[in-house]
């Protein structure tokens, strides 16, 4: 049977999700558990990597197994096996021709900031420190161009290789407190780094180094250069992956 | 000159604030940033003890000195020795008559509690697992009941000795979002677990375990085991210390 995992994981002492060489990942942990739970050598998929310190709420797996286990019981039995800061939320037995990658048809990312002028101890762990408060009307005008089909490659980090770079954003939206802010957008993908690309460009805005004109040029002239900074990869957390016909 | 520091910290990784023989304490690694940076073996005066595993986003502490650093580059000083989890927010001069824990007027705790049947790694660090949903609204009532001048013996651990257990507490509210519950109290001074008996007095008010008719027996009793647990360090924080005529 094929088994669809989401999981929930603080990315921080990980080298992200796939597996590597050198270094723990998520995806690994998750199979060794399986492995001593079943006793069978289980390859799992996930609906896309993390890079090393991005976090997930709501990342999502599948695997297939020979176990009698049923679905339902994997996420209480892998819990007991796994690192604390990885957890199953939960696990559903899905159709053979369900693929988490594949199947996916929306991905839903937020990264998180604060405004402070010393680190704080209490927030570092899961947003990047900013300072001091960038215009946030400015950055939620400039959210309004993201939304929609586009050549998003300007937000993608040069070397990545990928057969088309047009991607539809279903929203994207900024909310704040005046202490902690948020970038949540939702798409059906992104491009490697396009989230952390995107918040460094939000944020060059609402500091008033680029102006809606430019982050039109950007996007149309497709060139790294002309959008913002990636921002560090602690600010990011992938909070949901959903799947057309599904409700998981 | 007498220094007042204004402090973050996660208190994950310590055994509390105050210095002890065995293991790291946040106010020894703050005497020893001071000593490397002033070559005075300095003692600093905390506005109280957090215990092992409560942070704080506004401890304060006093110290004197004789060094010629201005009051306000210690902070910037400190940081720099100062292990991450450990930030001095603030540092200014205040006059001999000050004393970070007699001149302290009021605290603010929050106690934080999140809804779910697993642990959530991203919240796990910050916050006390439970399930399910509580009655909000019966937690509310019951912080009615628990603003003003009383005799709060029935929630301190026995064994803490103080010379009264009178103390007033000024506003007590719950806050929820349906996944998110905390409990924000401000008070004159807090007894030994005080704020964490509070927080499991609450939950077993919204599980309907204890009624207002129960807690105001228990108050009045002073017996520590008719109200309700206590709850575990890490779901509290410190947030503010403040003094009456000094607005630091």
């Amino acid at each position: 049977m094929r088994i669809l995992l989401t999981i929930e994981y603080d990315g921080t002492d990980y080298c992200g999700w796939q597996i590597q060489p050198n270094g723990k990942t998520v995806e690994e942990e998750i199979e060794t558990a399986l492995f001593r739970l079943t006793g069978e050598k289980i390859s799992v998929t996930g609906s896309g990597r993390t890079d090393s310190g991005v976090h997930a709420a709501g990342q999502t797996a599948h695997f297939d197994t020979q176990s009698k286990i049923p679905s339902e019981r994997f996420s209480y039995a892998l819990n007991s096996l796994l690192p604390k800061d990885i957890r199953i939320v939960s696990s559903v037995e899905v159709p053979q021709t369900f693929h988490a990658r594949f199947s996916a048809k929306k991905k839903t990312y937020r990264y998180s900031m604060y405004v402070s002028n010393t680190e704080k101890p209490l927030k570092e762990r899961y947003a990047a420190e900013i300072y001091p408060l960038p215009d946030i009307e400015k950055m939620k005008k400039i959210c309004g161009l993201l939304i929609g089909e586009h050549d998003f490659k300007c937000f993608s980090s040069s070397g990545s290789e990928v057969k088309s770079t047009i991607r539809t954003v279903y929203s994207a939206e900024i909310t704040s407190n005046g202490e902690d802010i948020a970038f949540i957008v939702s798409g059906n993908g992104f491009l490697y780094n396009m989230v952390r690309i995107m918040a460094g460009t939000l944020l060059s805005a609402g500091y008033g180094k680029l102006s809606e004109a430019d982050i039109l040029t950007a996007l149309t002239s497709g060139d790294r250069t002309k959008a913002g900074k990636t921002m560090e990869a602690k600010g990011l957390c992938l909070m949901k992956v959903e799947y057309k016909g599904y409700n998981y």
